[in-house]
């Protein structure tokens, strides 16, 4: 299975090396210590060592990034032979990924006198960038090189760093859990790469573009990670205080009412009335998508739940019916059906923060207004207006992400980054060492774990 | 293996759809933010932002929240064939525990003016009131349908109130780690349910009742994770400050204690001196369930390591010696050995508790007598009478939890639920699409993993 | 395979027993709680509960808790028939280290009138210290038994202490991290162990010392938990404020650029440009080992990438070039080739800390000096002369690191502590209950797994 073509030996040396040695280069030019981490900054300033924003930020940054390294990571070991790429690819890009969204988040919005400032909460908006492209790398699981990984990395993390801006600074609209910058713009982004990169020949991977028992239970490490975490990833750069509180608490209910629809709607759709893997993994995430824009407003507990339990029925549906049109129609081959957990899902969260945005009173909000719609609240604007600010990022979102991952794809076309052929996608041994399952014992080996060889013949 | 009694096409999606409208409702009418995540109540009063509760409670409770999720849900996958149903249904009983135990946690003791306020603090303790619930799941894995658990969940988590508003607020005990509330009555509810659904023939399912190599590696990921975070477990709802501190604490050396001790004891008592898995994937617990009721008092670290060295020896005799003569004579089938990691080491705690408790003098709390034992330093009583509160509790917890899980025992019984027949226990693909383990390439297959062959032929 | 040298039958219940029992006594006899867990001493003070130094140390703890449990123990499950000794053995010897720790730091640097105090950097401290031992651990996994884990678990705690103590207490030296207490000690202190322990037949066990596809994403859940939370690692013990944030920034940007250069490295040196999951498992990890000493300096953002960048290359060429020639040359049989992920990345950092320590100036570190170098900012010593005191730190490490291995390899050499014959190495068997992987159906078993069976084919 080694071919010149898809060998890594030169490709993925270069490709990191010269990546590193450029975000090297940029930070020493570029980046500085923020007041919070800098020795002279912090000490020159009258406060506390317990008023350091760490404080206040970390605990909800490690577990962003333990959704980023775990969660996406192991949710993609799904596939039977991919769990190595699955999660090392992950890893690489990811890793890269951050560096680069430093950059670029702080060349848009953190410049202070032409240096760009960090602290924890640019590493929690970078990991946030970062999350962006693992949507995406979901559409084009097993399909693609780290090569062409890394080159999407590079352009989508300056995309997403301008539609961000655009959204939050320029639109001045509220967004603490990226429904649009992060999931709407992942997903949309992703499901472009993925249709400019159609292959009519697939199915001649198809028998490996499947789980096994034991690969199942690896995604669900991930799965529930995500799932637990998604509370603090939506709470973790909102205002201090009430808001963090509450966004954490919004989340928290919409994932729960979510994953009591993702059940039933699995129950319901799925073949002989068994619950599906696919569906429980992914849709019963999609509540936590949902919230990602109203999380912080004042969206109520119980507004919450219907956030959520309409998100899992909505996704599981498009597991169900959407996704096969999809692929069969529409030719957008998305291997981890991230339309169904972050596209449709982050859609209906982006309605969902504008509708909330746009009813939002002083006498709900209180003087709690100047954290969530500041806008609104020093007057400049009516809440309604607001909500349009919201409706008009989320078209500007799409556009940027589907015109963007069109570039993106054809420049990913390009016959240089070694991708996989059309026989040996969804494989790890083409990319790595791939120790066997073969145990030697230098005697007959007989045969193993196979419970449900009884199902299968029966 | 499709069978329409045992079939959810229709009973989960009615089950879930049902329930989770209800909550919402519920909710609805019920159910406002607290002072700390509203944004208004929050800004009426003058405070510091980063004086909120979150920051106080947020990493504890994410920790917790690990526990249930990844914990329990993960410690159960040690069976061979039921990893799908042991991490997923423990994910679907918890989430709609959660919802539920926040209304009637709330029912019982957080109505303000007619209204159930929620905070961090509630999430805190909904999660704690699942535990119960996955505690109970443990006695009667393999054997139950989902729709079974929904309905054992939906009264348990009544009764768990219940017990608790009588234990907390009529009778004044303490149980912060929650020995009693928690895991006493988890235990001893989900043994008298699985007593009244004692399936004579279960040994049609026996085979499948056991162990494989890797899923024993994926229930130590249940395990692990409970260990290290059960210091935040038992510290998450005590008083801040010292409380906090000293409950993790403690907690952290019983746990350590426990673990030599159940190493020893397994090695003692398992066939041929060689360690048993089930003894290490939960005897080495016990010393946090132990810890739950005296890890806030100055139990002293060495008293800490008492407790935990004396539950490990406790909890690895009881899966040795007690749960063989449990099923055999009292017809107990405990798929877990729940009465080993929760029920003994949770009367155990207790009474650790109640000694602890009667013991306490103003010498070694000081002024932090009031944090403890607010009715000891008030005068209202004695330290003895606080002590005698504990023992009551005990009784009471015992009393409601046999009592109830008989009566539920007997509900659950119903013939509407879909419970596997005795010959398809402990199996995933009674409720679940199960993927192969074959991986198909369309050539002749070879036997593979079988290191363990070696052994079994010598 | 069972037999009476290697049984466990009494040897590990009389060893867990006494130590523990020991250390009960120890801890009775010698341990209070501090200031802060201490219900009298906290509430005789004036300070609000919220300034407990818990709410500033318990999440890092956590995540060190989790590097410690998770991070080590699963990162060594990649050997295909070793898993439950890795995490077991694990378990098992990082709770008695924790314990024994707690008494030999405090020994030396935690008396107060003839008292250990101890709080939740007391627990980090000995979490710290059990990282060493696991270290050490990883020269000598599958090679020895769990009474020898123990035995050498006594001996390297206590000098673990004695050399912390000498570098932090008598030269004054910086080691936030523990690039030199912990890795270095631990790498060079291992490495001399199974020098001694060296086993010239050990070809016997060669066909199971390898991975196998699932032992694999096991071993990664471990290799991605360290990464994501090196960071808190490093700045668990600092100074608070600027210092805990700043290390923790650095060293995650450290990891990042060490992620690239080992994937780069990876690619170019291993076999037909295909990935070694060995590098990705190990020497991506080498940039949080190696920012363990300057992390908490003004190290700069680029500065730790630099450092992260070289430590990746340094290790991917240590398990490509050096580790064969350890093994053929110096007899010295590293199973986790922990002298390339804590060995030279160790020692890499304890250099990096001397220069960065050389060249600190009042200019960059303004009034923040006394945090990160007191004896500097007081005048009492120059800049250059820390760095005199971070090299002969580096000799100490090693000179107490090799001399202590030393000793302490010939006492494992004793016949009886139940040690594997060379045969049976790196095989569970031997010391658990092992189940089988087959699953009893009562009928013919067929093949299945074999996804690599097509390309072994090949």
């Amino acid at each position: 299975m080694t071919d010149a073509a898809t060998s890594m030996r030169l490709k993925l040396p270069i490709a990191c090396f010269i990546l590193q040695i450029i975000l090297i280069i940029l930070f020493g030019v570029l980046v500085q210590y923020d007041h919070e981490t800098d020795a002279k900054a912090w000490h020159n300033q009258s406060h506390s060592d317990y008023d350091n924003d760490f404080y206040f930020r970390y605990p909800s940054f490690q577990d962003v990034h333990v959704m980023i390294f775990i969660g996406f990571g192991f949710l993609m070991t799904f596939l039977q032979r991919y769990g190595f790429s699955s999660v090392g690819f992950n890893f690489l890009v990811a890793a890269f990924s951050l560096q680069w969204a430093t950059l670029m988040q702080g060349f848009f919005h953190g410049m202070h006198g032409g240096k760009i400032h960090i602290g924890v909460e640019s590493m929690i908006n970078a990991d946030f960038c970062t999350g962006a492209v693992l949507i995406s790398f979901g559409a084009v699981l097993g399909k693609t090189s780290p090569i062409q990984l890394l080159v999407m990395a590079i352009f989508e993390v300056t995309l997403f760093a301008v539609n961000e801006f655009i959204l939050l600074s320029a639109l001045g609209a509220k967004d603490a859990g990226g429904s649009m910058t992060i999931h709407t713009f992942g997903a949309y982004f992703g499901l472009m790469v993925t249709r400019v990169l159609y292959r009519p020949n697939l199915n001649k991977s198809k028998h490996r573009n499947s789980s096994v028992y034991h690969s199942d239970l690896f995604a669900m490490i991930g799965t529930i990670y995500l799932w637990i975490f998604w509370p603090s990833f939506n709470s973790a750069v909102t205002a201090h205080g009430d808001d963090q509180h509450r966004t954490a608490m919004n989340t928290y209910y919409s994932l729960a009412a979510c994953t009591l629809s993702t059940y039933g709607m699995s129950a319901l759709t799925a073949h002989n009335g068994k619950l599906d893997m696919v569906h429980i993994q992914n849709a019963a995430l999609a509540g936590g998508v949902a919230a990602g824009t109203a999380g912080e407003m004042m969206l109520t507990p119980y507004g919450s739940m219907i956030v959520g339990f309409l998100a899992g029925i909505v996704s599981v549906l498009g597991f169900k019916f959407l996704s096969p049109v999809l692929e069969d129609k529409l030719k957008i081959q998305d291997t981890c059906g991230i339309h169904n957990l972050h596209g449709m899902p982050g859609v209906l969260g982006a309605i969902v923060g504008a509708v909330t945005a746009a009813v939002a009173t002083t006498d709900v909000y209180g003087k709690g207004m100047g954290d969530v719609f500041p806008d609104v609240a020093s007057g400049d604007i009516e809440a309604s207006f607001q909500g349009v600010r919201q409706v008009i990022s989320l078209a500007v979102t799409l556009g940027i992400a589907l015109l963007g991952g069109l570039i993106v794809g054809f420049i990913l076309k390009l016959p240089i980054f070694g991708a996989p052929p059309d026989s040996i996608c969804y494989e790890d041994s083409i990319y790595w060492e791939v120790p066997g399952d073969e145990e030697d014992h230098g005697e007959q080996l007989t045969a193993v774990t196979s419970a449900e060889v009884e199902k299968l013949n029966a």
